[in-house]
């Protein structure tokens, strides 16, 4: 194989009560990148969207995440990478997993797939790392997997494929800045153990609910006591969305990621719709520019669209 | 129906990783009761074991939770309640909850099972309260239902029973005495976010454990970095016990309840019985007394072994 397309698509982190472990696919957005074999030895990055996102592989997400694998591998051959990044970076969407687990997926197929998903998940969170100075691999794992994800581990990895039932997510982007590092900088460093009690009395029944496809389950369990009463007022609107969502019927959601992306789960395609109103209804009040989605649960995770033998 | 008798399991509470949210239900130790209907009113208590325990029924942790049931009825008939407990008071095993739970439920038979599951759950814990002062469902709801039970929230109540595959659980009763207040009272109230992480990917690790059958993952998974380094030091030979019985092939273990029991998880019912060759070794020298228990996950629950009409 000489050249390959692949999709890669936006996830969420965190699922609200899953801070750090827990991590979701979607079907849109998704980047779109094509590696290829070049005679001239080193790796090339170009760029097919607007973002103007650095080309230089040690300072690139994807480059980063690359140049972590290739060590790894002989005698490597030349590559260009173009990534056509079409998930907004800063989203809270996974922009940048997106980038760093495409990339290693990508050169795995071309170099032969000799690399197991634990490898590419260690070769993609040196990606991470660029991109917020934290190797996590919440956004990462289901990027690559599909579905739900959980990571128990990272050192030593331990990741867990769980089974959900369909589901629909309408997401809503305000166009505001918030830097994963103030994020995680708000955060307390203690926690009170009767919080942290509910926390984790909430995360084992969302894992429940989504294995058991018991829908309500997911919606009770999706509450956070710890991490978003401390990053929601860094969004604007957030209190209102959520409310407003819930009431249109939404199961339930929350922060994507570190933000400033709001996720809502919803049972039916039509309640995600509904959702979708509420959501730049309320934006639209606010003043505040935004994009929504309304996409689906991924299984399948990162997919080839082209080759070139 | 007059008179029932029925067989109320040991529980082991928290499962290592789900301290105040999970429980799961022994085939032994067992409780034995007999509740029967009198033609006097009011609720006499009688025992039929050598521990000495209260007969007041308000003092009484059965005779509590039959008071808290019997509010909810008008014309509540005389009873006589028979305890013939097997589960030592003290053990971390679930004995107050065995006579809670099975309390509650012999009389919702007895007087033609007008109340749910959740109703007998909520009764039963005012048993619990006179035990330790404090309403908790994570011995009552597994007694109760049998298999394991996570107690996402107890206001409002809110219980899930998890699938789970055969497992063997050998038990070691030191015979030391730990109050579960002071259990209690060795926790810091603050816990490090870092660690509340730690353990909420373990608890979500576990429950996809269970109900996927992968016995190596709910090994993995039992760890406690918040409760155990806190509470072991309560029981001597805790860590030894530990080590002992995983190099024995044990899946995992840690304290059950609040101790001073601990209970190791094994795939074979064989190698149980040689973590039980373990347990018993390493008490014989240390010299405190002990009972071991080999016994699996029951999966019924609180079951009738006696009816007259």
């Amino acid at each position: 194989m000489k050249k390959i397309t692949i999709k890669s698509p936006a996830t969420i982190a965190n699922l609200v009560c899953g801070f750090d472990v827990l991590g979701l696919a979607l079907e849109a957005p998704y980047d779109l990148m094509t590696l290829e074999l070049q005679d001239q030895p080193g790796l090339r990055i170009e760029h097919a969207d607007g973002f103007g996102l650095p080309t230089i592989p040690e300072e690139n997400v994807a480059g980063a995440a690359l140049l972590a694998m290739l060590e790894q591998v002989s005698d490597a051959p030349g590559m260009k990478l173009t990534i056509d990044k079409r998930i907004m970076p800063g989203s809270g969407l996974g922009s940048s997993a997106a980038s760093a687990a495409g990339a290693v997926f990508a050169a795995n197929q071309l170099l032969g797939k000799n690399f197991s998903t634990n490898d590419l998940i260690r070769f993609a969170m040196y990606g991470e790392k660029v991109a917020s100075g934290v190797k996590h691999a919440d956004n990462i794992t289901p990027c690559l997997l599909g579905g739900v994800s959980l990571i128990r581990s990272i050192l030593p990895l331990d990741v867990v494929s769980l089974d959900a039932p369909a589901m629909f997510i309408t997401v809503v982007h305000p166009q505001i800045e918030v830097r994963t590092s103030d994020a995680r900088q708000i955060l307390k460093k203690e926690v009170p153990l009767k919080l942290a009690i509910k926390q984790w009395g909430n995360i084992a029944a969302l894992v429940a609910g989504l294995m058991q496809g018991d829908h309500e389950l997911i919606g009770r369990s999706l509450e956070d006591v710890i991490i978003e009463p401390a990053r929601s007022i860094l969004i604007p609107g957030f209190d209102q969305v959520k409310k407003a969502c819930m009431e249109a019927g939404a199961l339930g959601g929350g922060i994507s990621g570190s933000g400033p992306s709001i996720f809502m789960l919803s049972k039916s395609h039509q309640t995600a719709l509904e959702v979708e109103q509420v959501m730049q209804e309320i934006y639209r009040n606010i003043g505040i520019d935004f994009r929504t989605y309304v996409t689906s649960l991924n299984k399948k995770g990162i997919t080839i669209t082209a080759t070139l033998s």
